[in-house]
């Protein structure tokens, strides 16, 4: 097994290389960016989309601000414009708000030190690689305590993409799977193809594919009726934000999922790093949910698959409540149901604990 | 309100004229069709769609055959043939096999009583229009029937395309939107997109906007968060099969809409004329059900949305199981559970009665 499946996020001196993951599994496209907005954009364009994924670029995006504006004058408010600027490209993710805010203290402690610019780059791009290793590594331990959770010849469902190229690498999600793999544990996968943008298909299929995993494309209709028929074991899921309370904001279509799964009596297991975890949520209902264009539905690849003017609602995350999950696997241990008190004592642990 | 929207199957002295549906809503083509054959190509490859308008257009597939065989010495074996071919184009619809036996019927009798070829000829010609007009009263029917069982100001949500593009006219569960929007009860319908062929946002949603019906267009996985939300009082849906016991076959997708209807604790409708019922299945299980090309769900207008060689599935349809289903509504009547009892008691009345 290769260790990295995909090196999707690459930084060197002053470059963010970033796979385009548009045009997968078409065209394999490499972006190169050398300023905090066109990772900004890219983000928000879903070149790179995926929540831990997304902030291990917005780290490297602060990184390059860093690069530009730490040998001017207003250094900390060009960062903190910077800042902003990044994390409102997508407002559902937490990770991304904590990539930034991480990188944010790196430069807050150097400036309050008397840091020279030169340090102070070098130690914020250091923090940025130290988020994208931490996450593979983080990735790597979700899936070996998550794969046990699977019984033996298990046919998993999932949705969206939640592998390498949706982390640092290896996956949340597809790292259980991928553990589950080599274990041998998995018999198969089955991948809702995930519409409206079919990171199912074109991401996850992709994947499993180059690890030879057997998987199973479905439509994300075709669910229930595999779940029906005793065919599936287990559905896990990633997160793009976690609440106080155990609730998962994650891809539309995990709710409905979960109520399917629940239906099956089938267990529901959401796969996430700690830094999705946002505790000045109280429930889900406080988790604001990205609306994105209603051309996304309408459109396909620029042709029209609707009447014209069409009206259609296109929202990109659901609310999963915590009375529908099993476990929440993280890279600190497995989390079991009442979720609160789980949550609560799993990140009062102080950092050296961990 | 006009009393046919679409005029999409018509007949006129040997040759059948079909809007090709596939190109909806871009492109409006008209197939003509001159023999069976090309008939079952057209049901086979979804030129025309819909458990109603696929009878129907077989039927008239029967009066072209009859037009070219009645006098050939051997004509009723060749219209057996006809009635086999034509059957198999598509396996789940029962509608297809209730009109083919309609018009084979009609031809024994006119060969039991030594009617002239040009006589069987104008006979089986006019037992084709009327079980198309015959579709359509049921069809007005239904609406009228099934629209008093929503609350008033209900938004309804709904699946695949049941409008007049599937029937002879005006509609099954369109039927019953149709009717309670010229009745005042209807705030708005969410029409899931549904893939892999997309006849919700290419179809229905065209037909919606062709009536100023307010719509708004979903992926089919947005249907659970609306649900949770409370923005949706009644699912409606339409048939291609049901059996004896009341389980119904229809588009894949509708198994997973009435599991999220019963969690959340929505009525769930089916509406269909009494063609639609297969009193030889017992229950859902026996009902035969058509898997399509995986490329229906790999590709899009032929671009590959996976990687290639990729596994998929795509069964057009699933089984929806009696007990989550409110209401049948039919032309004869509304059934409620338990629907073996109504249904045996509805098909029991002699057709002087219906």
């Amino acid at each position: 097994m290769r260790p990295m499946h995909v090196q999707h996020i690459r930084y060197e001196a002053g470059v963010l290389f970033l796979l385009d993951q548009r045009q997968l599994p078409q065209t394999v496209t490499v972006r190169e960016l050398r300023d905090w907005r066109s990772v900004g954009q890219a983000i928000e364009n879903m070149v790179v989309r995926g929540a831990p994924a997304i902030g291990i670029t917005a780290a490297y995006g602060m990184a390059l601000a860093a690069r530009a504006y730490a040998w001017q004058p207003d250094f900390l408010v060009r960062m903190m414009h910077t800042a902003a600027g990044l994390v409102k490209t997508r407002p559902t993710a937490v990770n991304l708000a904590w990539a930034v805010n991480r990188m944010m203290d790196r430069i807050r402690r150097g400036i309050a030190a008397h840091e020279s610019p030169e340090s102070i780059v070098t130690a914020v791009e250091q923090t940025a690689a130290a988020i994208h290793a931490d996450d593979v590594s983080a990735c790597r331990r979700i899936g070996d305590l998550g794969a046990p959770l699977l019984a033996e010849q298990s046919s998993v469902m999932t949705l969206c993409n939640t592998g390498s190229l949706a982390t640092g690498g290896y996956g949340t999600a597809l790292g259980i799977v991928r553990s589950a793999w080599r274990d041998g544990r998995l018999r198969q996968v089955f991948v809702c193809e995930t519409r409206p943008l079919l990171q199912g298909a074109r991401l996850t299929a992709w994947e499993l594919a180059q690890d030879g995993i057997p998987y199973v494309l479905i439509t994300d209709s075709t669910a229930g009726d595999l779940m029906r028929r005793g065919e599936v074991q287990a559905v896990v899921a990633g997160a793009d934000r976690i609440a106080r309370n155990g609730d998962v904001a994650n891809k539309i279509g995990t709710y409905g999922l979960s109520v399917l799964a629940r239906a099956h009596e089938l267990p529901f297991i959401i796969a996430a790093p700690t830094s999705t975890f946002d505790l000045q949520q109280a429930s889900g209902a406080e988790i604001p949910l990205e609306q994105r264009a209603a051309s996304e539905v309408t459109e396909f690849h620029g042709v029209a698959v609707a009447p014209e003017h069409a009206v259609a609602a296109n929202p990109s995350f659901d609310v999963t409540p915590a009375a529908h999950i099993a476990a929440i696997v993280t890279e600190r241990g497995i989390l079991r149901p009442p979720f609160d008190d789980a949550i609560a004592a799993l990140l009062r642990e102080p950092e050296a604990l961990r």
